[in-house]
Parts: structure tokens; C-alpha cells; sequence
């Protein structure tokens, strides 16, 4: 049996720092995890709760297709909450984390050999998930100078059937305001726009616009994993305009059958966990500005500060072509693991560096001491 | 923004019997459910308590892409337990239900536009989902003449790239014997053979053969769906020859990231459930004598004993070439809900039926009753 050119998508990058900070950890290393795109913290203790009470008394068998009515009732009075819209619950999609929503949005809006847009730097397995459905991930990229905000004109130039955009973004944490989406939402005509809402509520001045406050004709992806704290439990959601409703159900059905249960129960709890995320919260926020200030400190100048999500993409092209050899060179001397651009930026992403803010306060002042020393030491 | 063609997958015509009943219901009315295919059993009490023990101390993160080493491992010793096959947990990859196996297996093996052999009748996700990944089902018909197995020569000349075989199958509950299954895998030569045995430990005479036994050159799915009772927890498993681990494992963590944290907690715990599955096995069996013989006195004859899942198929062409209205009298006037064979042969299943007997003792009794006071009152 032969696998398919389709089934050769890239490796990530950051998987061979992951194998080597481990093996250094069993080896009896202290190492400071800045990899990883996940909180520290566990679900909320709502959503424990909730689970706990389905476990005792509900068979958790297959749900409805679109996911439990009383979530999607849920989710969609968070639009209410967050961003002051009335939405249909019957406009919302329960999925198997914000993956089973770009498989279902790139299955649904496009079709074999059709190219889709995507940010660079951006999240890497847009690319993957889309080569992996027989799709032509561009390139479309934006640069430091322009805060890495993807310009309209770029958007309207390109020869893509659709595109995917992220704001906040990963791994820049470049947030657009609402005229900045609404030019970019302009300029796809009437091609197709997904937007990728997975950061939303992990903002630290702004408020994050929602590409359906500006037009109902958007795929809107989101998920529980960041800031519910929800990464393992792979539940997401998706909003898409009405008249794709149904065709998404069987497609949904199809392909998944539903988002698993037990997590369904545990984000209906979530969502009343506000107390406590809004405590996790305040931890990012921390950590952001000990992170802003430490990297600079230690040499990282060439930063520019995140509007949201957890994440700092620093510039390194004054230290280094070669990301990661100075990402392996940080772990092996600093025992500290941070991710190198190329994940999110085949060519230039050999000159930028990702530290992660989603750690604890204490590991994010020890990792900040440690890559100062690091690089005394180096210059 | 448009729909792509390849979004627009055939809807299952066992939920337009699911409304119904459920407006039935709602309005007063008893209902049987004999259409659902899942057990009416919860997860294990050893999956629950896995899962209590995992939310109390676990942060239930991400975990790594092919599934947590326990589960593997522990899944990797049920090969020995029911096959006696030695094989390496490295082979294992959990994934997102068995929904998210077929996905993986077909995206992996099959690139844009190659046809796919799926026997008639056949679960019918089998269909939409290679639609939806631009591939092409090919349709390989079976007779209730030979027991519905597929034929090796039929396979031989096929013009496929490969094949989805199910033994059980859903809906005949046909299974196929070593020698049947090694005649079909050599049919196939170097083409792809995908062995889907999601409904093995549901078998109710001779023992179910895995295509593991016969070749490696095989992909194997299966899910905790069935015999361990956790439909809507989503967690199945593959085992793909050694030299596709590396590759599967880049598209798994793209695609899924990972299977869901918690439910493959449970799933462990499930490892440790043999009792209380065994007495859930104990029940179908008794089921299945309930209706086959329950079946056969109401009128309909033309069913063949199945050898496995918990399905029973049953040719109503004496009946009727309308499976569909056939139902829906059944439903309205029984008050029983089953399935028109439409779901599982699109041509065929115009004068067949499938009957679930996953249901409670009381609900198959009850069910039988109906059917007979139905079938009395219609000759």
C-alpha cells in the first residue's frame, strides 16, 4: 500500500524541540516550556462540575449532529455578551475542536485544486489542512514594518478562490480593528472569507472585532481551547451565513457524527466559568508585560507587543539565518524551548524566534532570567 | 458565498425518521427505537471512574497526536487478547472516533478524484465522506443470495484504487471468515485494503477475523463505539503498516491535533470493562433471538441470522418498493422506529429494512409486539 502525495504534509518544526526538551528533562534538566500554544491552566472547575453531573446521570451517547442544543444556545449568546449581536443558535456549529472546523469550512467552500489564502507568518496547519483535502494554500504575506496586517490590496490581488484570516493572529498576535477587517472582507468580493476567532477574549487593549459584526456572509471559527482553557477536550464551533446550514449538518454528520459529548457537557459549563478565566486571564496579561520587557532586556529588540492571543514573534534576523539552530542553541544552553519561525513562515520565518505567554508567572520570570544570561553570555 | 459541490453529501433518510419519531414522542406517543445504531448502555463504570480520577488530578491538555502511550499500549494488548497477535502499540493511532479513522485512512491513501470501492449495502458515511474528500465511491453490490459477502472476483475487477471492507458489516451483519477475508485482501493485489472492524466483540457465533491476522499490508479501524459502549465519546483507533506511522502521525496532528483528552481517559478505563460489557453483550444476544425470532412470526421472512453487530436487515420486497413510506407506516402506525435500507444501498434499499436490536430487553419485546400487531392488521 502507497500513501498519497496528498497524505506528505509538512512536519512541524517545533515537534523535534518538543522530542529534545523532553529528552533533556528525563535526562534531569530544568527546562522552561515557551513552545507550547496551550494554557497551563485545566478546564474551569464549571466545566468540571458539569461533567461530573453528566457522568453520574447521562448515557453520553451521540448528540445531535450540530452539536447539543443547550450549548449551541450558549455559544450563541457569548456574540451577545462579547460583541452585542443577536445570533440565530440555529447559525451555530458544535465541532470537534476549531481542526474539525477548518476541515468541514475548506470541505464545504471549496473544491479540489481550488487556491485559499492564508496569512504568512500564520497558524501552520491551515497549510497542512488544506493540502491534505487536495487545496493550494498562498502565501500572503505580511510584514513587521505593517505590523503584520494583511494590507486589502494584497487580499484583492490574489489569485484565490478564498482565504483564511486570524486575528488575533498566530503566532504575531496581530489584531485587526473592524475597519481593518471590514477593507479585507471588502476586498474578497464574493469569494470566500473565513475568520478565525480562536484568540478572542485574549486581548490586552482593544476589544477583538468579529468578522459577523460586520456581514452575516463569513465563515466564523472559534474554539474553547484558549481561552476557556480547553485545548484537550476538542470542542470549537463555527457560525456560518443560514443558507449553509443544512448542507453543513449532513456534511457535519458525515464526517464526524458530533463533537465528543463528555466535552460538549464540560463547555456548557465553561461558559460560566467567567470568574475564573478572567483569573487566567489577568496570568497572560502579566506574563505578556514581564515577556515585553524581559526579551528586550535580554537582547530580543525587534518586537513588536501583541494586541492579543499569548504569543511574541520576535525578529532574530540580527542574531541569526537560521532559527533554528538558535532555538536548539537556547534549549541546549538556556533550557529554555521557544519555536522557531519556519512553522509559520516557510521562507523568512528562518529569522524570527515564537516565545509562548501561556506558562505560569513563575516560569515565564525564570525564562525570562535565563535567556538574559543566555545572551550576556553570547555577545 | 457558495457551497461547493463536493459539500453536497446525500442526507441520511433515518433522520427524517428520528424527527418524526421525536415529534411523535413529544406529542404523547410511545415509540420503540429500533433505527438507532448505538448501544442504549452508558460507557463502563471503569471508563467513568478512569475519567473521575483523570478530572480530578489532570490538566487533560493536548495529548500527543497519535494518542496517549497508555492507550496505545493498552489497545495493542487487546490484539493479543482477542487475536493473538503480538503487536507494537507504535502501530496503534487513536483518533477521533472511527469517523475520524475513515477520514484519516482515506486522505492518506487516495489522492483527489480516485475511486473507492464500498459494498452495497454499507454504512453509509462510507460514501459522503470520500465525496467530501474528493474521491469516488464505487458502489460493489452484494446479494442476499450469497449472505451479502462481497465476492473476491467481483472485487478483482473492479476499477478501484482500493476498498472499504466491514466484517460484521452494518447492515447485514454478515461476517466474512479467514478465508473469505484473505481472498478478498489478495483480490485487492498492491491496492489499498481498509479492514473496518468497528463492530469485532459483537460476534454471536464464530469469532470475528481481523485482517491483521492475514496481512500487515493493511488499514485496520475500530472504535470504542460499539463493544465498549461510548458512541459519543469519540475515540476509535487504526493500525497502519510500520512505514506509514511517521506520515500518518503529521496528518493525525494537522488534521485532529489529537483525539479528545478525556474520552481517551475513559477509554482506558474501558480496557478494564469486561464484565460489565460482557452482560451488555449478554443482552444483544438475547435480543437478537428476540427478534429474529419475533421477526420471522410478524411476517418478515426474508432475513438471514446475522453473524455479528446488532443489526438486522430484512428484505421487505414482498411488501413493498417503497422502504421509505414503509417506515414511516411502521412508525405511525406501530409506533416502532427502523430504518429504510435507502441509508445503506441507494438502489436496493428500496425493499429492504434494518432493524436495531442495541436497545433495551423490555424495548425489544415490546418492539416485536408492535411489529406483529402492525403486520397482522396490514394482511
Amino acid at each position: 500500500m502507497k500513501l498519497a502525495p496528498r497524505a506528505h504534509v509538512d512536519p512541524f518544526i517545533v515537534m523535534d524541540v518538543l522530542r529534545e526538551a523532553n529528552r533533556l528533562e528525563e535526562a534531569g534538566r530544568s527546562i522552561v516550556h515557551m513552545e507550547v500554544g496551550q494554557p497551563a491552566t485545566p478546564a474551569p472547575q464549571t466545566a468540571k462540575a458539569a461533567l461530573r453531573a453528566g457522568l453520574d446521570t447521562g448515557a453520553l451517547g451521540y448528540t445531535e449532529g450540530l452539536g447539543l442544543p443547550k450549548l449551541r444556545a450558549g455559544i450563541a449568546e457569548l456574540y451577545d455578551k462579547w460583541y452585542g449581536l443577536d445570533l440565530d443558535p440555529a447559525r451555530v456549529i458544535v465541532t470537534s475542536g476549531s481542526s474539525g472546523a477548518f476541515v468541514l469550512a475548506f470541505t464545504a467552500l471549496f473544491d479540489a485544486g481550488a487556491k485559499v489564502g492564508v496569512c504568512e507568518p500564520g497558524y501552520p496547519s491551515y497549510r497542512s489542512i488544506l493540502k491534505a483535502l487536495s487545496l493550494q494554500p498562498v502565501g500572503l504575506p505580511t510584514t513587521h514594518d505593517q505590523g503584520h496586517r494583511l494590507q486589502p490590496q494584497a487580499l484583492a490581488n490574489a489569485d484565490v478562490a478564498g482565504a483564511i484570516v486570524a486575528s488575533p493572529n498566530n503566532p504575531t498576535g496581530t489584531m485587526l480593528d473592524r475597519d481593518a477587517l471590514a477593507d479585507l472582507i471588502d476586498a474578497m468580493g464574493q469569494r470566500a472569507f473565513i475568520s478565525d476567532e480562536i484568540y478572542h477574549g485574549l486581548e490586552w487593549g482593544a476589544r477583538a472585532v468579529s468578522a459577523l459584526e460586520i456581514t452575516d456572509e463569513v465563515y466564523i471559527i472559534n474554539s474553547f481551547s484558549k481561552y476557556f482553557s480547553m485545548t484537550g477536550w476538542r470542542v470549537g464551533w463555527m457560525v456560518v451565513p443560514e443558507d449553509h446550514v443544512r448542507v453543513m449538518e449532513r456534511l457535519a454528520q458525515n464526517l464526524f457524527i458530533c463533537a465528543p459529548h463528555a466535552s460538549q457537557l464540560a463547555a456548557i459549563g465553561a461558559l460560566e466559568g467567567h470568574e475564573e478565566l478572567q483569573a487566567n486571564r489577568s496570568v497572560y496579561e502579566g506574563n505578556r508585560a514581564i515577556l515585553m520587557k524581559g526579551l528586550a532586556e535580554a537582547g530580543f529588540t525587534q518586537i513588536a507587543p501583541p494586541d492579543g492571543a499569548f504569543y511574541i514573534y520576535a525578529d532574530v534576523g540580527h542574531l541569526t539565518d537560521d532559527s533554528r539552530a538558535l532555538a536548539d542553541e537556547i534549549l541546549q544552553t538556556a533550557g529554555v524551548a521557544v519555536t522557531p519561525g519556519l512553522d509559520f513562515d516557510p521562507k523568512r520565518g528562518a529569522r524570527t524566534l515564537r516565545f509562548s505567554y501561556a506558562g505560569s508567572r513563575e516560569d515565564m520570570i525564570e525564562g525570562v532570567a535565563r535567556l538574559k544570561d543566555f545572551m550576556a553570555s553570547r555577545s
